[in-house]
């Protein structure tokens, strides 16, 4: 048993170290091509919109296969290598459906990397983003990216930093824990229903996912070169051009998943279960969509919501922050609805799919539910790919001014960067729902594991126990404090640039007559290093306090006589804090892009325009938004994955 | 069956009817008292401080007492009437252990009441505050309560309506829901132990809140005439005397409370058990006091919070707000690590009072979480004391400035009105603390009520099921959206006196010489049928979305063979609801109240002092708190109770 527990404890680190590196790596890849990218973007914003389109797209396409590609390539291996040293299903070796535990480590992994990458991105983005204007914008009045400022580059590298590694490492968390726990679902009921080949529900997400990368290119190569005629393909919209591409991909994405589930999930103990699961994957390729199109809804100012914040800004600063407060608390109900219909729909169809374990209950639910997880990410790349398009476009706007192109180029990349800052909306409403079905099928892992360490069985979680509602009030004031700390590390942060940049700009009065170089590299180091800094306290509390809590009730239970108290009082935090964490997500991403977003639309001309009252308001509305959009709302993403990841790695001491 | 069931109907709607109308009249008093106490405390200010202060206090003494004794004879009664109507502890009638889930009718008539009392009385009284300020303040430059102002008679009387009467019903109905749900849950425990006597249990809560009067009443009679002469006197923080008034409330409750456990929850059973629970009393009389302490700590600008707040003001409205909310997002924990604490102590105690039910299981934990309420609430009456002491101060203030009195006494009720911003901080701590700690009994009252009416056990709220994840997901979400409704109206209806006070300064020029009257009346009216028509759409969503939910479930569950299906997810909506509710109004109420101290601390001179960018910025967050920290946050205090009281008297709908 103790030789079993050491070699279970050797894999975990192994795997554990495994998903950090491919998750590293995928930043990196992320961050190497955008880099790359920005220069040949704006290069061809000098020829054509449309080029422009094109370059990004296809740059932002290639970091986001690389990134699902990664995902898959990693958890394959590992299941390949262990499942040969371990001698799975030879004579008296462990059972394939057990295999898919020992992959947790690598979720966990990369959650660990997304977490800090996500926090410590955007904090570095949004510190160099906020502290820049305040100096630049609002004290010096010289426009935004303006080579005089000091904190210039350190506002575009962080447009890298933090949109496209931090996001890359967001859905590549996303995808790995969703495979994983998926697969130990697909292993625990083929195991009970005794089917038996169970390695087509096992291997059925990795199948998944592979199709990803073929249907999203198909999607990403539809956007190809324009063969319309000059006035005619300046006309054209690129959200339009975009939503296209997106179309393709999901079309092709249903035939894929039909054919795919009909291949792997095909069993002669429940002949129509494929049917149902292939129904399944509809339903969360449909809730993606509605996720798309409802984020894209409150984000857009063409719409109501933004349209009547932007009014609010009339009467001041104050009433600008109320109404951007209560529109943001007030639009988490549709997406929460969606959710919910698709949780239950995908379950209710699992279960009527006809599988049974031995005593004869429906048993594929829980499946379900993770096959709809699945249809959710099945076109994941191709939205990863959008979301990756837009930092480029702003960069490449950035270098745009930067190198004194005319006016018609950069209106471009500005055309460019509006979509941008859209499709961010709508991947981070992507990224948090699909976070909710996924954190529903981790925490079931989790349930699993503990009944395999335990030894018993472990069902419920049940919120009447005195000791299990405190676990429950302790989560959910996990994910209010982890937001308080994530938002004030930006605005310390921000403060510590402003001092900077102001400094330069009175020591070296020759900058503002361009006959002064500033010191850039001061800037980035600053940030950066703060941002390394920044993310410590709230990552920190993030991994420490569910092993905590976990560690104390345990003591307290085996005081008590409850020998798996620690694991239960765990639970209940976790799921208390997966549907705070969903809510406050949504309200800190609706709300910080509703305000960016209102703001735009004044700078097109409405209302009194760029310095009235109004715009005045509106800037301060986006101030305030910046750290909800950036750092907080995401980082509540991966924080929910990653709370369920580590609680699954760490179950054992719980006991 | 059938007759019982209508025979129950009728009892509950009677005891709603009447719970309803003594919470009305509890209102009611209040504010007359209040509105007849305004003009004496002001007079008593032009002799000297204390006599100001004892003035109010009285006054705010007397309609405590009255909200207190209200609760405590209205139960009274409704039991000794049901006990004789419907023969109780004779042959063949009702045992006196089932008699307490008769009352529940009269604790969701009291939260209904005051659900709409202070969603109304904080629509109206921050309306009209923002928009008198709004208008007077910031586009006209006049003073504060200046009698130019159409809308100060409005501010003025929403004082009244927004914190005597409101915070009146809400802890009339605190007192009301904690008294019925310990009754219940002591007439259980009784029958389970097969206590000879259970009438000392049942009996219990009752009195110790007649105990409350006794001892707050002392406390009040305590702060008497000064004896030292003027210039002593005169340096007297009001704040230390009102704080000696309390800790002689506290002292003599502790003395209380012991002799009422050992009178009461004496028995041979378990001879050391009223020991145990006199020490749960403790926890909760403990709680109360850290409670009140935290808040100061928050709330007053002599401490770190508010000061660093006040700091962050300096670099604009944006920064100010972002600290604000990080701010009040952060001091969430402390609140919720001691509630945390006393449920589990409380529980723990009572687990262990040596009380064992028929199979010899310990039995007391829940009943030691109810007592650990009712000492939380025994110097309940004090504590309202000191809030409506507050709004008194406030309104004198403004009669002593409409009357053109000496700088001298407007001096005065400004020091007393300080404080009483304080003390409101503080009551609302002390109102979220008590719910939260009450909201666990009333929860378990559902889940007893339910078994009963089901006839089947029913004691688990398992969120490992997805129907009842779902459920924890739309609680939550009822909280935001709530939220949102409750800010948002007040934005709108501070926006309908906005016009209306711009349109009497324009129509009627000869308002700024003194030479016409404005028309208050019309400013009133405005702000008492926006605020009657705004409290419409949260107070309905709050009603109806359990019910929709508890009933579209059930109907579900009848589908799919799960009958208890409706209750269940509405138990896990309530514990969710109950969650998230006790973040949220943390939340609110702590950025709210720091925002205005902010401001105050500004306007003591500090950074720059009136009219500096700092204090602008500050205006700008205290805007922004006011509907943060009086309508949202009180109501979700009501509300969290509310959803307890709703479900337990519609639970029958759901089965």
């Amino acid at each position: 048993m103790v030789t079993v527990m050491v070699t279970s404890a050797y894999i975990t680190v192994a795997a554990f170290l495994l998903g950090a590196i491919c998750s590293g790596i995928a930043g990196y890849i992320g961050m190497w091509v955008s880099v790359r990218a920005n220069v040949r973007v704006s290069s061809a914003a000098r020829r054509s919109a449309r080029e422009a389109l094109q370059v990004s797209v296809r740059a932002g396409g290639f970091s986001a296969l690389v990134v699902v590609g990664m995902a898959v390539i990693g958890i394959s291996i590992l299941y390949a290598v262990f499942y040969v040293w371990l001698g799975v299903d030879t004579p008296g070796g462990m059972k394939v459906t057990e295999l898919p535990l020992l992959l947790v480590g690598y979720g966990s992994g990369a959650s660990f990397v997304a977490l800090f990458a996500q926090l410590g991105g955007g904090i570095y983005t949004k510190a160099a983003d906020v502290g820049a204007d305040l100096v630049g914008k609002v004290e010096q009045g010289i426009p935004e990216d303006d080579p005089r400022n000091p904190a210039v580059i350190a506002d575009l590298v962080g447009d890298n930093v933090g949109d496209c590694a931090a996001r890359g490492a967001d859905l590549f968390e996303s995808i790995a824990a969703e495979i994983i726990s998926a697969m130990i679902l697909g292993g625990t009921m083929a195991h009970r229903c005794k089917i038996v080949d169970p390695s087509g529900f096992i291997l059925f997400p990795l199948v998944v996912h592979s199709f990803d990368l073929i249907v999203s290119s198909a999607g990403i190569l539809s956007i190809g070169g324009s063969n319309k005629s000059g006035l005619k393909a300046a006309k054209e919209d690129p959200m339009t051009i975009l939503q296209k591409g997106y179309s393709v991909s999901i079309v092709l994405a249903v035939i894929a998943f039909t054919v795919s589930t009909r291949w792997m999930l095909y069993t002669e103990q429940a002949p129509s279960a494929w049917l149902n699961f292939a129904l399944c994957g509809l339903v969360g390729i449909i809730t993606a969509y509605v996720f798309v199109w409802i984020t894209k809804y409150y984000a857009d100012y063409k719409h109501e919501p933004v349209g009547s914040l932007a009014l609010s800004s009339s009467t001041g600063h104050g009433t600008n922050i109320i109404a951007g407060v209560s529109l943001g608390l007030e639009l988490t109900a549709l997406p929460v609805l969606v959710i919910s219909v698709s949780i239950i729909s995908a379950f209710w169809l699992g279960r009527t799919s006809g599988l049974m374990d031995e005593s004869g209950h429906p048993t594929g639910g829980l499946f379900g539910t993770a096959v709809a997880t699945m249809g959710m990410l099945s076109t994941a790349a191709y939205i990863l790919t959008m979301d990756m398009f837009g930092p480029m476009a702003d960069n490449a706007g950035g270098i745009v001014e930067m190198s004194q192109q005319p006016e018609s180029v950069r209106d471009i990349t500005d055309v460019l960067d509006a979509v941008g800052n859209t499709m961010k909306a709508i991947t981070k409403g992507f990224a948090i729902g699909s976070a909710a079905l996924a954190s529903f099928l981790l925490f079931s892992a989790y349930l699993d594991e503990v009944a395999t360490f335990a030894r018993e069985p472990f069902k419920q979680v049940d919120i009447a126990i005195p000791e299990e509602f405190v676990g429950g009030l302790l989560g959910s004031m996990l994910i209010f404090v982890f937001s308080a700390w994530a938002c004030s590390a930006v605005g310390r942060t921000a403060q510590e640039v402003v001092t900077e940049v102001r400094r330069q700009f009175i020591e070296r009065p020759g900058i503002m007559d361009y006959k002064k170089r500033p010191d850039y590299g001061r800037c980035v180091a600053i940030v950066a290093s703060a941002s390394l800094r920044e993310m410590i306290r709230p990552g920190a509390l993030a991994i420490v306090s569910p092993i905590a809590v976990g560690f104390i009730f345990r003591i307290l239970g085996h005081c008590t006589g409850h020998p798996l108290l620690g694991a239960k009082v765990v639970a209940a935090m976790l799921m208390f804090a997966t549907v705070s964490g969903i809510l406050m997500a949504l309200f800190l991403n609706t709300s910080g892009g509703a305000w960016d977003n209102a703001k735009k639309y004044i700078e097109t001309g409405a209302l009194g325009g760029k310095g009235s009252e109004s715009h005045k308001a509106d800037v301060t509305g986006d101030t305030v938004g910046d750290p909800f959009k950036d750092p907080a709302g995401p980082s509540l993403h991966v924080l929910i994955k990653m709370l369920s990841t580590i609680t699954l790695v760490m179950a054992p001491i719980f006991l």
